[in-house]
């Protein structure tokens, strides 16, 4: 393109002024393959993280967005603030335990991915987080199976859904307390495991640190990890994984 | 096959002694999908870490698995060992920069892969966890681009490449220090990033802390971290992902 | 002086029971020197600190200095607190995101500083910091240039302002999640920094401990770090290199 | 006894003095209850803790017990302190993996305890302290039955051994790394469970903090923790129950 | 088991279908026995940790449970939300300093255990979680003898009742502040004491972490640690050690 | 510049193929405005951390440097390296105090600044960090005045130096053990503080991590704090300002 | 006494029944000494900390005392509990800032010491421990003087008052933030220093832990230390020196 | 004594000149005083701190101090540094346990001291950080009575002891491990108490951390703490008291 322009100059057809304001943007260009590149992401929807902003300011971001027309997710949303929200923007669903907002533009994604994400967590008391990590998987058209409370107290539970678990694509495995199931998970299946260490626990718990070490110090390979609580991100992680095996990043 | 059993009993070709024993190894087999699930990654090396064990034990377990013909990787030797380890198998090749020692049985994989791992690190004090995760890599097969010295202080480094990082299947992302150089990777590429701090640094930095806390902290979506020096299982991750993408789990 | 007083002294002008009254005002001199020397940075505010004060305090401390009819700057105010204030001494302007209230006496400082300070912060949620410097500078009567929302996750929009950061005196540089911005503008200016991390962030953030070390360990030169969300601070030690700057100290 | 001595004095067998004297010890007694209690350990050999003393102080305290006739325990000894002691006290059998040095003065206890103890361990790296906890064990005459390399990234391992495991009276359950063992034995069996925590690991596991945090916040019950890598403490508290068990307390 | 349903296969009392079925079962039997251990813990309530449970989640898992006609116990219970489920379920009792739910369905056991648990504490300000431990045992069918304000700041008090703590199966020994309570306990008695942080205390106590460490590092023998003020915890290791004690593991 | 050359194109004094590959040298600069902002800092010597480099690595860099004729200043060098070094490079000069090795090409600064950089050090322990930044600044050609081993214990000595200390541009105050010196120099003097806490103590101390807390919790303002025992990192910081003191950045 | 007793039952004015019992009590005695030590303390009130305990629990542990006709000191009352503790027992005072609850029996102690503690504390923040040290020392019948707002970053104002602090007996030096002043203090006075350290401060003051290490590691002889905010403990240990240095222990 | 000049120049006795001179050594008297204060100390031995200094730097510094016929104590000195500086300074005695260099210029201190100081100390190994203490104090002229290895875990060997710790002026009490027994001390005793935490332990004791916390946080009173393992000063605060028990300060 860059090419062009200068021919274009040779040739008359563009001035050396309407040349530098072209080639400005030309420049801008360099970083624009950035969003070039995320555009290759498409059907991602917007996400905004909901904590410490206000709802009239989620409100006002979300209303940029929908003229775009483009599927919105929202994070870390009190059920407070979400109220206010959808007062606001009907079109809007609010999940409690997950605490986050969805609005869907497109009902159906333009493409078809197969297979699907484990979301596999220990105790009832990680079903925030973890449904964080399956809502944000959904809302970007990735289906989701859940394992929830399979903890290692009681490993049968985890055994009786080992094969469903074994040919999912990514497993996204969420744990507090003492956080071992990644690791347990993780000498059991083949494919690659994002681990979420949660903030559950008390004690010498330290708000998640103690799982959090478990998950770094893993003796199963294939593990690697996220910050603390941060079920998107788990998600996130696993869906880039599942677009690759899917041949349509 | 379970099925096939029993009705191997009710129509007498089994005797119910002779159909016990089957089905102990069936019973067995329900862990023994591991080892199936494990016959999937084929063409694996087998690795050993070989921190913490002696010469002549790393020499014995050497052995045995060369019976099995297979390639072989050990990481973390060190130079003395690795000079006793070579005198009695010469078949090893040792690399001082990362400390591993490879032996390959077959030159050629059977299968071939799309695509290449980039590995990027920050400074050249970075540069044993980097060639770990390199030779990791291509002792598992896997092609591997090399991005060194980019780190964030002088970051035209990293622009210079970016297109080649870019295109990339997945990138392990090494540094030390402050450990910035994922989330700046992260805001400028498309694929997942598997992040390795490295204990390289000194006052504040407390052995890889630092980096460890800066990399699950990113504000960039799209980043996973390993243990501290852990260039080993970055690539482990990387070579998960990048098989997923070859639609050769 | 001290040898004024001696001779006066010596010829009768002055008993030994009048010097001795002056030289302790003298001997205090020793260390009124450092007021003396704060003199020398004329047109400052005074500052209070206002976290951990009552309103009524705070308004009891400002009319004493209202006395002085000198401008204040109250830094860390509560907006309960600063309602209260404000119906007392209605010449104080409030002001909500960076919780500072400031009261000018004179409109104009005595002196005229060229050049002005960057103000850099990574996301919207560092806005409380970033601003609580800005006001300090302002209230210091230095020019500010803003650059909100520029962090490393989506680099371009630092690089889009780099040349109007370049041309300020100092940076001051703030950043939660992972702190990592500072040591990507190190690495693009040619001035020092002041770099601060600030609480924002969650999980393994641990209150701004990890942007903290982040930049202390940072491999770019030519930075310094003042204490988490410590905006004031920041802005301080900009304005002191600032005035030298403008060879005015 | 008080009330013999009471009585011995009122009809003259003993004078006011010589029941002093008596009563002294009696006083003592008081705190030689402690040693009374300590007898029903009958059997028990002596221990010492030989970190930190040189081997001519272990040879004098050896000796000084040889005189009473019993078993005595050494931990913590290095080969070469080993090779001194040995030269001087030949009776002396030392375990180059365990670092102890035993002394067996009684062949065979004075009772017979049913049962066992089961020592299980994660990684070969953790055999140092196994073996410790075992050889302690077998110092105070309890069987001891190994359970080693089941760590749970191959969890069929511990499946393959987990009858046996679940017949001991009481598990000391060993790990290092990401220390999850003890969670999984825990669920899987009904006895009592001591973890011991092992600075085996590097990176993030901090010298063993990470296994020891992961115990403490084990979400199986029936679980408690001693000292990192305190391999005889995990078996002394071991052997109190396992006699506790067999009431010859 | 397995053998006879072989045979009846094998002489047609079973379809291969029906045994198929059976074998399912049987199957899961392998982890069943998991249960069939925790059958000989015969007589324990079923326990729920009531942290982070809402009023009515606790209310339906009670009813479920009360089905099977089964003791209940349920830890860490505001008294708002105990209110709110005794006024459903009034046969439940709470307790308000040890914050437990207690449901008695049967009042006597139906086995009957020798001896008791000594619960030893510090401070008043620990007695929640020893009132935790204590209640616990009762739930379980175990006595328990209190001895509470015994801190080693009066170790005079202590000594009083030191002759009927030794007489207990286990101690369980409950101390904040300095936590140093069990270590002296450690060295006048001779049976197994689980020791119990509290995070009672105030300035570098750092929420427990000074009486945790206290106690991992203490020099007496025979002690093991549970999670900070996990008096439920550290109840149920005593209670499993006082049944094998009992001989009715 | 780009005007100029679109405008060439224009009057076809360029190709369009020749003016393409102008303009990729014109993107690069957008880079390369960083080297020409570095170039402001004229004769600022090449720095090389030599911590981690071997005395041949060291060699090498230093002779490609030593090409383009500049100054050249390695900081953290042993005294082993240092010998190997000067072997082979003998106009290098060696301090063994601050661990420095430097090499001048020009005798003479090409510029001349004004007043000086004040080194304030609080024990003759924390000398060899004060040397390192002292040498560092001298190679830069800034006058530095050394105040050593007035530390808060005896503050008198400190008072004996205050004057010479307040006519300085900038001061940078080391100090290890509790670190308080800075805080007293802050509120003394009216410059800018640049504090460098060491290592330097024991028991409590951390490693440095003591002295680094209290500098960043300094209550007096005009005070920024660099990395542990970063003696090059202070003198930097200095050196910045004091050139922009000087007018010449 | 002893000696008594044994003489009375050798000539049979008691009958060894009656002895048994009066040994009981000389038994006791052994720690009753503790009691008797406590007595050499004469004068001493009876001390509460009031912090987790109820307003009715410290009224009926009040009431206990105030039958023993002492005085009583209640630390760390909160404004609510005490209106609540005054009108039911009004002979108390509350002082709002340290939060003690005092109750004076005796106005005059039957004793009289000479001399007094210093009361040094860094800023109006940590006023509340201040006042609850000097609350403290006045209950105690010990002469205060107070030296407040004395802090290093406007160090005349110590040196101001410095001779009046060398005249006392021991000073309790009080700071939070960076923690420097007992180490200022410690080099100009020769007796001891008991700091404590504060919560006050923010960020990286990491709730007192910056003040407590400072302390720890001061370079000045003469200091010792007590746990954050206990303004009680540090004046309860100068209130110890005290009195020894009034010969009246 | 500044009367006395200011008269002698009213009077013409001196010029105002020679009253400058004198004034300014006036002026510094002012901080002289400290040095007046250190005199009240007299017979006080010069105190070298011996870690981080060479053999020979403490030869020098040594010599200068020996012309004024001073004692002098050197601390922390290896045994090698010893054997050096000994031959140069046969008049020095070398302690291997304690590590301390005693010379004694004055066999006889020029007053005399009543009473003693208790160093007690828990285990064996503590010995060297007990010893330093007792020989800081005899090289000050102060008595001391030793009590070693009285533990915790064996307390009735302190109890042995208690009536003569009692009838010290003050106790220095050293202990590694959980560090409990400053506080089983504090109950016993009404004096006051200096802790010292050694770093004597293993596992989670954290280089001494563990015995900080717990002496912190003892819930007795009248003890206050040093850091880590520092001897010398526990002692020098117990000999600060000792002394003013004396009345001699």
């Amino acid at each position: 393109m860059l090419e062009d322009i200068l021919h274009q100059v040779a040739n008359g057809e563009l001035s050396p002024e309407e040349a530098k304001e072209k080639l400005a943007t030309f420049e801008n260009l360099g970083f624009a393959k950035v969003d070039h590149h995320r555009k290759k992401r498409q059907g991602f929807p917007e996400v905004i993280f909901g904590e410490g902003k206000s709802a009239s300011q989620i409100i006002d971001i979300s209303r940029a967005m929908m003229n775009k027309q483009e599927n919105i997710l929202i994070t870390r949303v009190s059920e407070e603030k979400a109220t206010a929200i959808c007062e606001e923007i009907p079109s809007f669903e609010y999940d409690q335990i997950s605490r986050t907002l969805v609005r869907r533009y497109q009902e159906k994604l333009e493409y078809q991915l197969d297979g699907y994400i484990a979301i596999v967590c220990a105790g009832t008391s990680d079903l925030s987080v973890a449904e964080e990590a399956a809502k944000t998987a959904e809302a970007f058209g990735v289906e989701v199976r859940r394992f929830y409370d399979v903890g290692v107290a009681g490993i049968h539970r985890l055994f009786a859904h080992i094969d469903e678990i074994r040919d999912a694509t990514v497993s996204v495995v969420i744990a507090g307390m003492e956080g071992a199931l990644p690791s347990v998970v993780g000498g059991l299946v083949s494919h690659p495991i994002i681990a979420v260490p949660t903030s559950i626990g008390y004690g010498a718990n330290f708000q998640g640190l103690s799982a959090l070490l478990t998950m770094l110090n893993s003796c199963a390979s294939g593990i690697s990890v996220v910050n603390i609580d941060n079920g998107f991100g788990g998600a996130y992680n696993a869906i880039l994984i599942h677009r690759l095996a899917n041949k349509r990043t």
